[in-house]
């Protein structure tokens, strides 16, 4: 019987140590820099994208050991991007893990820096033969180039630019999907898509996992929409009810909150579908998509 | 007898419609995004780090399509790092290249965003088959170690950051050297170094070449010093007298405006005699040190 409580407890376990080590770097200058990348950085947080990654590697009999750098670097951008969408700029959030937002903590030039830290550190660690997870140049030249593509601006940031211009807009359902495919949808997928292909993956298997992680990270989101109504603050360690004072489209606020329930539970079927193929090794996969719709935070 | 300025003029005509042409990407989204990015990106601009790059590919026997992609990647993220720096939590200036600054140009968030979009973008070409310079996996992959390692937390950022917190300080020489040689020296050296590789220089000549750099890059920087005090504001299409009323740590300020002359001429003096090994194919790098002390703008 899989407990997913216990797995996420050993995966995240392991991804700590190695993200703390990772950051174990010199400080060229007064230290300032290095803190605020570290302060966010190394603040938990679910570490959804880690945990997809190795989940993906071991759904094809791999380890999370094979795409610990990656996994670690995936989780730097992430972070970065938190940062920034955080800005008085941006979302103006003060409270971010259940602790105050980077710029709350240091400064806004302070945070701006230090996500810009994070995503180009991210790329050194995944280009320095010192630190990749495959021994193969031309398969970890692919990774950068999937997850900067993912990041970047056809991916991540055209989504948070998207989320921008959106406020106060009346979007439609498929615009609010192609928000979240960009802004959340792209970074998971590609998470999910490195592990496998680290755990040499065929090409099916990568199909099966990409589909499955579209779903799931449309779902994520989703769910998210309806925390950020039906959420307690204190537990989620952000603020809650922001969307609705930010004027947001959200799933809730198109569909109800009863259908859009119903639409998150949808996708976490269709996803569990996908993985039909697989044996018991997706169990992390599987499990992970039912949390999904479950957690409270 | 070489011709500095049909030089440049040939590089930058060159470079500007790889720029431009690599920057004719699709937009999953409103456009803005990407118009904030080509705004920056393609305003002009002294193009020193990929005249560089070609410069030094050229010394060694090179030619400038052996490192076209790699130029406009190092351009790429020259021009997010002024972005951030121009934003109003850093140097709040308004003016850039003769024009308004991005944030000014269309707003903080979408500044912000431009700059991530550019980094992630460099990235993003400099790892990709259809972009890069070099057909060996190998090299790219070190090209991208090297690039993000002077980008990051002990290059560039963490400069920008030192100057950010010695604003109102009193630096010493070698604090206000250290500062320079992470703020613009770093990515000044990797683009000589990235343009000597991809045209196959031996150790020796990299070494050479990167001694060079160091030399220039800095006596740049106490050049652009001197002009923040002397120049004209016009014609260089940014504020001047801006580091006296930030009440920033300069060359000039340190050691007087004629000792810091001085200074920047001993250090082209040294660039040129790391070149002497080198034969008529390193006069453009030996024109464009002299350029740099004695330009206008």
């Amino acid at each position: 019987m899989f407990e997913l409580k216990s797995y996420l407890e050993s995966r995240r376990d392991l991804f700590e140590k190695k993200l703390d080590a990772l950051l174990n770097i010199p400080s060229s200058g007064s230290g300032r820099l290095l803190s605020a990348m570290r302060y966010s950085l190394l603040s938990g947080g679910k570490r959804l994208r880690p945990i997809l990654c190795f989940a993906a590697a071991e759904a094809v009999g791999g380890s999370p050991s094979q795409c610990m750098t990656t996994a670690c670097a995936l989780e730097m951008i992430h972070t970065y991007s938190l940062i920034h969408d955080d800005l008085p700029a941006m979302d103006d959030d003060n409270l971010r893990r259940g602790m105050p937002t980077c710029h709350k903590a240091f400064d806004e030039a302070s945070a701006i820096l230090a996500g810009d830290g994070l995503l180009t550190l991210a790329l050194y660690f995944l280009s320095s033969p010192s630190h990749w997870d495959s021994s193969d140049p031309a398969l970890n030249l692919t990774l950068i180039s999937l997850i900067s593509h993912a990041a970047g601006q056809q991916g991540m940031i055209e989504g948070q630019m998207l989320d921008m211009e959106s406020q106060g807009k009346n979007l439609s359902l498929d615009e609010l999907e192609q928000l979240h495919r960009l802004k959340t949808g792209a970074m998971i997928t590609v998470s999910i898509r490195c592990g496998a292909m680290l755990a040499g993956a065929n090409s099916h298997q990568i199909q099966s996992l990409e589909n499955y992680a579209a779903h799931i990270g449309l779902a994520f989101q989703v769910a998210d929409d309806i925390l950020n109504v039906t959420g307690n603050s204190a537990l989620m360690g952000k603020a809650t009810g922001t969307d609705d004072k930010l004027n947001k489209a959200t799933y809730p606020s198109l569909l109800g909150l009863e259908p859009a329930r119903a639409f998150a539970r949808e996708l976490v079927d269709k996803s569990l579908r996908e993985l039909e193929p697989f044996d018991a090794k997706a169990d992390p996969l599987r499990s992970i998509a039912l949390y999904i719709i479950e957690r409270n935070r």
